[in-house]
């Protein structure tokens, strides 16, 4: 067998982690799996208890026609037990860790990690989030709606436009267009019929302008939104149907109208003066990215850490509670959160938001924005996850979208598509840097606010949206649906990736949305894509494979962006057997591994696929 | 121009980093350099200033007939700058990090990283270590000798040996050959005539064993060494000479004859109980590697960390004040220190340890022994080093050894050789993972106290012994000597590695310790090997080379573990034009670079070779 180094495989799942419970001292079964014709003369497990080297050799546990499976049993003594496999083989010593295989002794970067004590939202599992920046959703009462000219937004008077018009960039965030919670509210049939579970909103709380980043009152529900008693409302709806709700903070810094700033700017002996950093006061002071209006908060100050989320009464414990009770929150700029040049508090801010929120609300989900490599937050006592741009939606876009360089993009901007190959080593680099606990509760997505839309992206082409759905669907973490990406909305940035939803239902791409459906039902009701195994079979040419899979469901999911000639997938490697018979869920043909390989009948030149075994 | 990735060069050198002081604050020019030929449209430095991505274009600022240089100033505005190169070429944008050329945007764990304020022991940079276990170095003192049956050590009686008899295993560390720090201020002279100018001695201080890392008294050194005052004569006999000397300190456990522990073991109600973790009291308790004689200290103790090394008067304070004046610690167990199943205190007693020595001694050098990976230790805040271990002393030993499969290794040992491309590979990954800064201090070894011989890895080859001693005063780093070594000794695990040094000249290999001679003194007086640039040149068959630089010397190091045919090294993609004359610096031959290729004139089967441009 030549390429028997891809059939190595494990992964935290619970075909590879068994356990009933992963709680400090209990005891784990460690699993590996391998051709069974690989020249494996042992398996040793590797772990480093107490900071010594521990190998520890592994029994085979069990065979069948292509696979052999070793197994150890594992204490997890410390909350962060990290672990990887030594293979002897007969071309010598191999070493195998979540980044994959390699001939010499490794690091400890990419050793698998288990957390013990570490507590997830068992909610998340199978929760399919969307999207809404709220002044574009939905305009459920016109009454509270910011009507044109009514207040001064940085120097100009602001501006409300009719539903469905294009955002003007000359208006800026002072641009309204009147949705708000009722008209969340009013959709949720809407959501639930697409397979919705779970809502991340756009900021909420009272502020000058249409995104309300730039908060004037962490307290309170913006009045044009609906207010408090809009956000009460909607809770009721949402638990009517089972649903969660994100809020979005900004505890990264605050609106230059916000009292604590104006009381600081006003009078340097006041208390909210140490919230800030000031260089000049009043009027030079740190601020996000030098703009002015986002005074940043500096978390040196104690008494600021207490109000925002340490203290009994904090902000963000504030909203857990009745008769909110939000799920979960998605904090703003993770990446520079109590960052200031020299002082870096970011882990340190990290670990208590979360002690105090797991606290607070023991299943709340902590969801932190990072554009980068957010993965030092990500070791299981800061963050439950960040925004996977990095992980999955920009290796997935620069993979998928059509060659079309355009000569406006910035200088740093690829205008080579990325191989398949990197696509999946980029994708792999960001799991392998994390524990598996956490790369399931990853917050996927194709797009959002802060991006073009996919479509868009896309150059318009909808089968290319269609690969990248599936994909969304069954990647390892959690899915998050951009409002009107399902039926097809398009828009480049900021503003147009921000247009008001269309509800006149001619607008949409309805076999897009049924896709949407679908994909969404079928994540929501199978394990195996819900928190299943993850092997990447394929990454060449223009096709990308990999396998979900628990101990009683194995899919496979092909991806392909053009035609490459494959016809025939190579699965032995994933532990099929010849003979076994597999459906295509989405088109309902049925293909029978041959030879070890899967025909990939019907595939087109760009699409996807998922195949379910039995 | 094929391979013109593996022009891409960058590395923390003064050629690559200029910059006069790097303290927070100053500005830094931070350089790349590329094969002219290469085809790059442009580069920018990557950087993340308070959590947020930056990229900034670098400017074309040299060239020559081979290389082009870009670069651009960077401001330290953090303690630790993690940086990396964007390449945008005309196959794509390509990253480039510590650990190579990617494809795609990678984790910033191999980043480039830059230390700001950071104190690195100046008299490192030329330091060539000589590691000294005392009772086998030589007898100054005859009658400070431990006589056999003078007491007790673990039930038995110790045991004296003449000096030169091989020691014998069933005494364990009962037995004892007379050595003491008389006999090393007696051999400075042989010390400073190979070219050393640092010792590590092995522990010092009051224990039973032979090897005292059973400390029964951390403030008297052993009086069958010769006590505090033959240290203070040996200090002076240093200082005559400019030579450094490092001790061996035992933080992380105590010897089962020390006061605290006896004191804790006969009452619970002393406070040295909480200095260790007694499972059932007095018998049962945690020890290290459950060796019984050997209790483990429980740095959850404020007051074992006051003692020490925090509080003023604390133990690894004094020695480093007069008379002593050491100048660096080795600090056993490194890997384990403060480490205790769920607790986990190893990082806050780095930095805690670090700051109290730096305070007390800004100039010492904090060494840990770490047989696995200590990067995590080695980011600036805790170690200065580790012991090299995996980044160096295994790779060289697993690739050059000859390949004789033992059958009675574990079965976890490679019998296979590492391949040159994994050797290099695994030295990177271990470099890649920590600061430039730090990578130059890295304390490079050939073998220990704690390993078989060199010699005896080496199947007694003399020729790969002295291949490796080329390797280990040409790799960045700080070489050192085991004693012995340079003569030729043998030894296999412990106790054979701890024979008595031979100071019957006719028992020395007189070539070899003349190679270690020419070695050492050519690092003293070569800054390229000191603090130059380390660039990977080749790394295929059975030949491994690299280039050390800086701006006014260029050295190319060759090593051949069996003759693989390769007679001209490329060394284009180190910068050197066609024409350029070598001389190698141990046969003296010459060589023209032609076609981009030095011919290796002269270089055996298994041989080394120095070449120096001009």
């Amino acid at each position: 067998m030549h390429d028997w180094l891809t059939s190595i495989h494990h992964d935290g799942s619970p075909m590879y982690v068994r356990g009933s419970a992963f709680d400090l001292g209990a005891v784990v079964t460690i699993r590996l799996r391998a051709d069974r014709e690989a020249p494996l003369e042992a398996v040793f497990l590797r772990t480093c208890p107490d900071g010594e080297e521990s190998l520890r050799p592994m029994h085979l546990a069990e065979e069948d026609r292509v696979c052999r499976w070793w197994q150890i049993d594992l204490p997890l003594q410390m909350r962060h037990t990290n672990y990887r496999f030594l293979l002897r083989t007969q071309i010598g010593v191999r070493w195998y860790n979540a980044a994959g295989v390699v001939g010499h002794y490794p690091t400890d970067a990419n050793d698998f990690t288990l957390l013990a004590d570490y507590a997830a939202p068992p909610w998340l599992r199978d929760a399919v989030f969307y999207q809404i920046f709220p002044d574009r959703f939905a305009d459920g009462d016109p009454s509270n709606n910011v009507r044109s000219g009514a207040y001064i937004y940085r120097g100009r008077t602001v501006h409300a436009s009719p539903w469905g018009a294009a955002p003007r960039k000359e208006f800026g965030a002072g641009e309204f267009f009147g949705g708000d919670l009722q008209g969340v509210a009013q959709k949720l049939d809407y959501l639930e019929d697409l397979g919705v579970s779970a809502l991340y909103l756009n900021p909420i709380f009272t502020a000058p302008s249409n995104h309300k980043y730039d908060v004037a009152d962490y307290t309170q529900v913006d009045p044009h939104l609906g207010g408090n008693a809009a956000l009460i409302a909607l809770r009721r709806g949402l638990d009517a149907l089972d649903m969660r709700l994100m809020l979005d903070i900004v505890p990264n810094h605050c609106g230059a109208t916000h009292p604590w700033f104006v009381a600081a700017q006003a009078d340097l002996n006041v208390p909210e003066v140490e919230f800030f950093t000031f260089r000049r006061h009043p009027d030079v002071y740190e601020s996000w990215l030098g703009v002015d209006s986002l005074p940043k908060l500096d978390y040196r100050s104690q008494r600021l850490r207490e109000l925002m989320y340490a203290g009994p009464e904090a902000i963000m414990r504030h909203w857990l509670r009745p008769p909110y009770r939000i799920d979960a929150w998605r904090i703003d700029v993770a990446n520079m959160l109590g960052r200031q040049g020299p002082s870096n508090l970011g882990h340190k801010i990290g670990r208590g938001m979360r002690r105090a929120l797991k606290e607070e609300q023991p299943t709340a989900y902590l969801l932190g924005e990072h554009f980068f490599d957010g993965t030092p937050h990500l070791q299981g006592d800061e963050l439950d996850a960040t925004m996977n741009y990095q992980g999955f939606t920009f290796p997935i876009w620069h993979w998928l979208a059509p060659a079309n360089p355009q000569p406006s993009s910035h200088p740093t901007v690829d205008q080579h598509p990325l191989s398949s190959a990197d696509t999946a080593a980029q994708m792999r680099a960001f799991r392998a840097a994390i524990p598996w606990q956490i790369a399931v509760q990853q917050f996927n997505l194709l797009g959002s606010h802060d991006t073009p839309r996919l479509r868009t992206i896309m150059g318009g082409a909808l089968e290319r949206v269609r690969v990248a759905a599936v994909l969304l669907f069954t990647y390892p973490g959690v899915p998050c649906i951009y409002y009107g990406d399902e039926v097809g909305m398009q828009g480049a940035g900021d503003p147009d990736n921000r247009r008001c939803m269309p509800w006149d239902e001619h607008e949409w791409e309805h076999d897009l949305r049924a896709l949407f459906q679908r994909l969404a039902r079928l994540r929501r009701t199978t394990p195996a894509l819900c928190w299943g195994g993850f092997q990447q079979l394929y990454a060449a040419g223009d096709t990308l494979a990999y396998q979900r899979e628990t101990a009683e469901e194995r899919l496979i999911i092909v991806a392909r962006r053009s035609d490459d000639g494959l016809q025939r997938l190579p699965v032995r490697h994933a532990g099929l057997a010849d003979g076994t018979v597999l459906r295509e869920m989405l088109s309902g043909a049925e293909a029978q591994v041959t030879g070890g390989h899967l025909p990939l009948v019907g595939l087109g030149a760009v699409g996807a696929q998922i195949w379910r075994v039995g």
